[in-house]
């Protein structure tokens, strides 16, 4: 029998809706969560760590429903995250309860650092805190992580006898974070090496890498670590997470990938096998990208490696002569590889329900009659306003309905007059969550502006804009607009979000999101993240 | 004296303007590229490479006009980018000509593959190429930078026969280019090892490197060479360039800032030296980046690296206690240290134009007097509406005043009503550039649609809109919005760049600008890059 770290593999461990959650105002509700959730199973991710039970409600109810609707005997591990107290640890033990194969991930710091000025321990201290709470861990399931945070500034020798003490403990992985984003690929390679050499039942354990971008040298230290020993790496899609993010999922699985010949012989395997290094299906990448990018706001730039809108612009933007030694000459992947099909116009008006429920299939989207029947609506009256309707249109349809927000207030109606010598000026008619229809005008500084301020005056809950984007779904004159906003109100970030060809009902739908968001989060009396500040900065 | 290749720093060697402005879409005039060169030498970068002048009479002349203005004795070394061939090394000489130091960047493929389906020569052929051009090269100016092209796929024999030639024949500077990407940093290390320990003349010239970030291993790579005695850095803001793009400069020079004790052995320093690496003024970088962005419509993601909205989070979400040793529990950088300030609020209605001139004078804008006068006229327009004006509104609106694009066609009047149950209806009034007024109105899917087909009607240029995006410059209600679009014709693509509190009038500013652009290019009978698809994708 193999030990866990002989492995041959490199497991994909996923922190979208994690770490990569706790980026500024990229909070995701429960049904966003769900479909990151789903959409990383069909990626083929190894683990998901799904949240933080003990941080809220929220958080707890999402790790349950992902463990419960992803976590199936042949889906991936789901994982809760918990400090290494009894109640964070508890909590974790009983949000992943559903799911077939649970783990939870508890960490404590083991810089000097952090010890004086965050935990105020002493090193023995945590050194009995850590083994104890792994114990305690191993009473709900079998697979407990261990992260000693801050691990890339901490003591050697020390973090060697915290790692000894968690595997005797029953640890079945460690992750080795840099928490602050510091190491150069050398730095962290000479770290797993010394780990590998240095603790003594290392070979329990598998290790697992985490690591922040700050300066440009995540995925580059995550891949030295691999040459090291470990074989697991923590990573979000895009890269999202705190500050400058966290390794890209996308970009350390392509590199494995793409230079497999060149990391094959540090898993044991012969230089030219064409076996993967991972579990993940290259071609959902690209779909994930689009779907973590639509749900959280956090915009992909177009330069960004792998996903971004020009990785692949050779392709499209060059003669293909088809002679595939020729496109060698400054290709050393393909756009197919991640599932970026040039094969986009798809559908229009004529199209009927059937070839329309058909292409979502093969996009990789199942949805139940209701959800279809409202889709379908859409799509019918897009293809009425624009001619082609291609699969980018469509994953923007079916991200929309995919994220469910509660219908408290309902725009009714909605009409803009505007003009560079004009007063923009906005009247919208409101369904309250009583029923009632109120409605009001107002002028503002742009036509947006006169939107808000208007359905402001009928909603009136005090909130502030911090962010407005606008991006093209795809291309011409025609194309749908996502509009991603986010509003401030007592220090909670809510994000809405709006897909329409009108760039002004887009704005409004985004910003009737948003509201209802925070109108449903003060009626349930419980902020989304009530301790995310004290708690969540805390985490690797 | 010091040979070059003993050189204990770093030199930066800027491609914004040549790799860079290869990125699809990213096409820059010659005013806007002058506006990039001068933020380029404020920052202190070593070299700007500005273009490649025989690639079209527009790249020419941008060249020129930097060397002119911008390559001053105490200003950047101006480079022109040259094929080995007498042609375009001709047309660099003359341009890079007015310069007090100008430099001739020359290159050929070295690696079979490129040689075979591209080049279509034997390496004895290019062999004497090579040191051909170089001494032609040297015949212009006494600074002659080389490339062997795609060297990361070379034979690394014939590699450093080809490097010795071209440095016999007067090379002072020898790059290294990862030209598809695909390196990884042990490998990119071990290659400029290899160089530097086989290559026999090697202390004459000054190593480079180039990357590209197809792997999102770039900075990385660059690093890495570092270590191994490149001294020269090739590289772009945001990491701008073809498909992922390049190396980041603000990535690369951060990284060797905050880590400046791990790099200092490797030039020779003492592990404490504080002195500089390079010769970066890191509080220039945000606005360095902020201008590109602006310039070249291509959006930084919110988790970029360095400059990325949420890369300094921490330091405005959560309360500064002011005692340093905690913020160092979760910061490795000061975000004053890229010239991001908090103390963001300074002008509001009353403001007069001696603070508004003060103001911008401290942001390192320096404006002519009737440049001035249009700015503090937009900023006085923006005072009425928006309460206060804060730093990013006014580079806002120096970005966009700095662009200065042909005034053809001028938009008299805009008018538009929309609604989620009316047709989107624009009415807009133009002068031509023969001084008549014409209107017309257009319905469309959306008001920018409307707007655009009333625009189209009137001009009537055939052309597709392939990109659309807007972003808020700044937080709240009343925020700036900054619209970009690119238009295809023919091929050939045009930005256009808005900024208002109207997205609709900013948008069809936006619109407006793009189209003068291209009336300007079928005007002048010129495309603005004729061989951009020949020329610019041979090149690394």
């Amino acid at each position: 029998m193999n030990t866990p770290a002989q492995s041959d593999r490199v497991l994909i461990f996923d922190t979208t809706l994690r770490d990569g959650e706790q980026s500024p105002g990229a909070t995701l509700n429960v049904d966003e969560k769900l479909a990151i959730a789903r959409q990383l199973a069909r990626l083929g991710v190894d683990v998901i760590e799904a949240g933080f039970p003990f941080a809220s409600p929220g958080d707890f109810e999402a790790v349950q429903k992902i463990a419960d609707q992803v976590g199936t005997p042949d889906g991936p591990t789901i994982c809760g995250l918990a400090r290494a107290t009894k109640h964070d640890i508890e909590a974790a033990g009983k949000a992943i309860q559903p799911a077939a194969k649970g783990r939870i991930h508890t960490f404590i710091a083991t810089s000097d650092i952090h010890l004086e000025y965050k935990l105020r321990k002493t090193r023995q201290e945590v050194l009995e805190i850590a083994p104890e709470m792994v114990a305690y861990a191993k009473t709900f399931t079998n697979d407990v992580e261990f992260s000693p945070e801050d691990a890339g500034r901490s003591d050697p020798e020390f973090l060697y006898e915290m790692l000894e003490r968690a595997i005797a403990a029953g640890a079945t992985t460690v992750n080795i974070p840099d928490t602050v984003g510091y190491l150069t690929p050398s730095e962290f390679g000479t770290l797993i090496k010394g780990i590998k050499d240095n603790v003594p039942n290392i070979n329990q354990a598998i290790i697992s890498v985490h690591g922040h971008n700050d300066l440009g040298l995540a995925v580059a230290n995550f891949l030295e670590a691999v040459k090291n020993g470990a074989r697991q790496l923590e990573c979000t899609i895009n890269g999202i997470g705190e500050r400058a993010g966290n390794a890209a999922l996308e970009e350390l699985v392509m590199a494995m990938h793409v230079r497999r010949s060149f990391y094959n012989p540090y898993l044991g395997r012969p230089v030219e096998s064409e076996e993967p290094l991972t579990n993940i299906d290259t071609r959902q990448l690209y779909k994930t990208s689009r779907l973590v990018s639509n749900l959280t706001g956090m915009l992909v730039q177009p330069n960004k490696a792998i996903v971004g809108a020009n990785a692949f612009a050779h392709e499209s933007g060059i003669h293909q002569d088809g002679v595939l030694k020729h496109k060698l000459t400054y290709e050393i992947m393909d756009a197919q590889s991640i599932g970026l099909t040039d094969n986009q116009i798809v559908l229009g008006k004529h199209s009927g329900r059937n070839a329309f429920r058909t292409r979502l299939k093969e996009l990789g989207h199942e949805m139940a009659d209701q959800e279809l029947n409202r889709a379908f609506l859409r799509f019918k009256d897009l293809a009425d306003k624009k001619k082609d309707v291609t699969d980018w249109d469509l994953e923007a349809i079916v991200n929309d309905e995919a994220q469910q927000v509660p219908d408290l207030f309902r725009l009714e109606h909605l009409q803009v007059s505007c003009g560079d010598h004009a007063r923009p000026t906005a009247t919208v008619t409101l369904r309250t969550p009583d029923g009632e229809e109120l409605t009001d005008a107002a002028i503002g500084t742009g036509p947006v502006d006169a939107v808000y301020k208007a359905i402001n005056r009928v909603v009136d809950i005090p909130n502030q804009l911090i962010e407005f984007s606008v991006q093209s779904v795809t291309v011409g004159i025609d194309a749908i607009g996502e509009v991603t906003i986010r509003l401030k109100h007592e220090d909670l970030l809510f994000a809405g979000h709006g897909a329409n060809t009108d760039i002004i009902v887009a704005s409004a739908q985004a910003y009737m999101n948003a509201l209802n968001r925070l109108y449903a989060s003060l009626q349930n009396g419980r902020s989304l993240h009530p301790q995310h500040d004290e708690v969540a900065s805390a985490v690797k």
